[in-house]
């Protein structure tokens, strides 16, 4: 039986991508819709690209929502500088024919988690957790009706990259990111600790192209034009790949390595700000809330991410 | 014309008597309806208590709606010491029979501010501001809708009350403060330096049992249970009277004085956990982002809410 | 008997006051010696008034040291937007004769403690902390040899100076401040609660320029500048008067009134950095570690200090 | 010439092969003194532990100093769990016979650099920075002539020991950390991302213990006693050796890469408190005030060692 999943999600390349492997995965992922929320680039943008993609896809039935405009108190910042203008410049893709849904993308998440039944719907997190924190507030019961919240966001071993402490998922909403560690439910973190061990070097990319159909053609679009930043900081061979670790991990968590440990969100000191602070080694009492990845089989993700996008038009 | 309102609150015998003061004041205040947060007590015993009120006064036409049962990310602290388990305790008050309103609290104000015309509706809170800064954050539109806030909230030179720096409807949920201070909408702050200076004293309470309706009498027996706590600690000899100076304002603003400046909440330091930092001597140039209230006219005061409560069953 | 005080100063206009206090009083005080510190304007001018005003006292015997040049870890503040550019503007006062002990001003506080019985010198502070702390680090067995530190710093209803809730000699070395507060020996705290009830009117200052000698003339011409920016600020007729307080307290105690509770020093938080948050109202059960004076009778204030400066040539 | 240095040190057991690393070494490294401070143990059993040490080597003309018994404002946090109860269990030491120098540590450390030509005297911390931020504090001129300061604190990538966020000997005193990353003088920082690179595997201890002199006993006897706390918790084949890469450091910088960046300490929240936060990718335009060491050769770090210790009694 496949899995319910609801991915919300700032699309950005990297989101694009993780959003493609899902919906290229219908045998063990049931994507019930996707929530827009602001991050890379602003809500309009974001909610955008991700009916683009799912256009691209060819799964023209998958609802997509707006959900927050705007981070809980923190100023939105966003990251133009590694996505683009409009958060997915690379391909060239059609403005989008189907309709945004009128509900809010909160009101979404709350009512399909209550409506379901309990511990059978994951949340799948690629952007700030915004949205996530908001339904949490506005209905605390959903909580314990969460199967799993599998994110892409923090960084501990492999520091940060918006500051020297904070990766950008958490930075920009980092009181949000609190509330969501603290909610309750089974999470499931994939940091930069991961997913610099995914690099998407030229012979992956080159892979993916080589499909030969559009969605390859396009995620090899996405993929050169969001790696330029990664590549000339790092001065690595491949970038950071983000957001496709979430999918990568519900189709194949053998591919994964990490820890059940406490992980708490620096949210008191700007110096800080956001850290997602791992207490790996258990050296305090405080509770276990969260199994923090750390490490990746990157041929074996690299594998499974271009066979399921031949799968796609 | 009568001021549209819609009132926030966490009763708690002073919020039922700011309600009662408002319905008693339909010449110049329109109850739209009230919303219930959690504070004083839990989310549930607020809602019960907003309903038993509107019933005392006989307005059993404002609809009740229940908002946020937790804060936006700290434990819920309560005030049972202060109010009661019920929050309510005092007179004995029927449960209520009119129904809550099915829609959550945070919708029903975004869509009243969203469908009224811009400028016309004011927001008096009396508890912590879950509920509006939820509001907000789901939909940052409305910031620009709302005529005023007018909350009950805050110290400055009168010190705190739950901690020694922070009053109790900030601290309950400074997250929420902050993103209502910074929302850029006219605010209004009736902080602990005005409402120390309206003292139940003996005297003004007998004055409103003497009125000899229900009302009156429900009153003094709220007020008389609700001030022992503070006439303990402070060894004055009347207690401070909060949330009705919010309608006070709205009725009689000239029974207030204040100025227009900075104010700003403390949310990274757990000594100092919500203060209300009031650039009140303009010693920053940090924008002038509420009016801050900080003294009454007690007299006044005392005489309106009699003349006021009279006019209730 | 008379009590042997160690004063540690900022001079400034009111920290001069203070020691032509101390100095007109030697039925009461003896004074050991006086510690320059950075504060009102830099340590090299600091250590130059207290000699001048050692001068104008007529009592050159008093060793004068040169402690700390800057706070602990904060850059320093200081306010010669207040003192003027040599921290004592005003009076035309000669430039020092007497020489500065070659001693570090750290170790003569950490060795006259040591070298005395216990419990039979007084630090007066009417400046940032910084030695105080300092010395207490260096060597801590201090703690238990004080007497009692009685510090002009602070403000808690009376608000900040500096920042809206921090006062400026705490706020100057806040950490420093810490380090007091928590050291175990009897304190007391004349806070911006207390000095701005002892304003310097018209006639207070012309009670004490009528005095005829030298010393009623540097006062006068001393506090008029002085006076001009809080006037200005606060629109009072008069200037709060803030370092004579503390000698006044060890000659006339009964002039004030307070109360022994929890004084911690904020510095975690930008917003608050410096406050000094007093658990007056017991509502913590945190260590009573201070005795926070709130209030002052300002005649006999003044009586006293007018009094006293008569003595002096 | 030979490099003059001071040592400023917690012994415990890496201090003390550190010591001896340098004392070996008297071609390249002048130790002119060592200054104990509280750390790993109490400072009374650091400053014997310092005296033990330099007997073992033969080298008693080596003058030891006492300095801050307490960390500026924290509580003092030590490591017996490492350590064991006299800081430097392990090998069977001798009480030591030489006298503990007179002078304030602190003092020694001012006036050494204060006497000698500027820039000939490098400071080696192997301990909690307390001594050295009250030598600044105390003389702010001293900071312009230390030719470096090279200090075994902190970590970044590799993360904390003593939090799941900071390093033991930052952790003990950030603010003194602060004060010295802030100073102006050259800083050069051997952190756990360094020190977890040269592990003291049981081939290596080996080696060390098979040079048949005193000195590699009981170099062996300590190394075996303190690692054994690493290696349960990290389930590694040696443990970390940290102290000693200071000296290693002076003696063979080809041995360590790392970058010149900026380096700052948290000293605001407690989650994260003592923090090194490193800006390694320079993402911020913030001063890069220290050489951030990141690896280092391991074979060659324990060649140079094991070749020193062989030179010792």
């Amino acid at each position: 039986m496949s899995r319910k999943i609801i991915i919300d999600t700032d699309p950005g390349q990297d989101d694009a991508v993780a959003i493609l492997l899902a919906l290229a995965s219908p045998a063990e992922i049931d994507v019930l819709g996707i929530v827009a929320v602001a991050g890379n680039v602003g809500l309009h943008h974001n909610a955008d690209n991700a009916r683009k993609v799912v256009e691209l896809s060819g799964r023209t039935d998958i609802p997509v929502y707006a959900g927050c405009a705007r981070p809980l108190r923190r100023q939105l910042v966003t990251a133009e500088h590694v996505h683009g203008d409009t958060g997915l410049n690379g391909p060239d893709l059609p403005d989008p024919a189907i309709p945004l849904q009128p509900r809010h993308g909160v009101d979404y998440i709350v009512e399909t988690l209550m409506q379901a039944e309990p511990g059978t719907i994951t949340l799948c997190t690629l952007g700030p957790l915004t949205n996530i924190a908001m339904a949490l507030v506005k209905e605390p019961r959903i909580a314990g009706r969460i199967q799993e919240i599998v994110m892409m966001g923090g960084a501990y071993f492999e520091v940060g990259n918006i500051t020297p402490a904070a990766e950008f998922n958490i930075y920009v909403d980092p009181e949000a990111a609190d509330i969501v560690l603290r909610c309750g439910a089974p999470i499931t973190m994939l940091p930069l600790d991961v997913t610099h061990m995914v690099q998407s070097t030229p012979a992956r990319l080159d892979a993916i192209r080589a499909l030969g159909n559009r969605t390859g053609a396009a995620v090899h679009a996405m993929l050169t034009f969001s790696e330029s930043f990664d590549l000339k900081k790092y001065g690595w061979e491949g970038a950071p790949l983000h957001d496709p670790t979430v999918i990568a991990y519900l189709l194949r968590p053998e591919l994964f390595e990490g820890r059940l440990c406490n992980v708490e969100i620096e949210t008191a000191s700007e110096l800080t700000l956001g850290m997602t602070v791992a207490d790996y080694w258990h050296v305090t009492d405080r509770p276990r809330n969260a199994t923090f990845l750390r490490s990746a089989d990157a041929e074996g993700f690299y594998a499974l991410l271009t066979e399921r996008l031949a799968l796609l038009p």
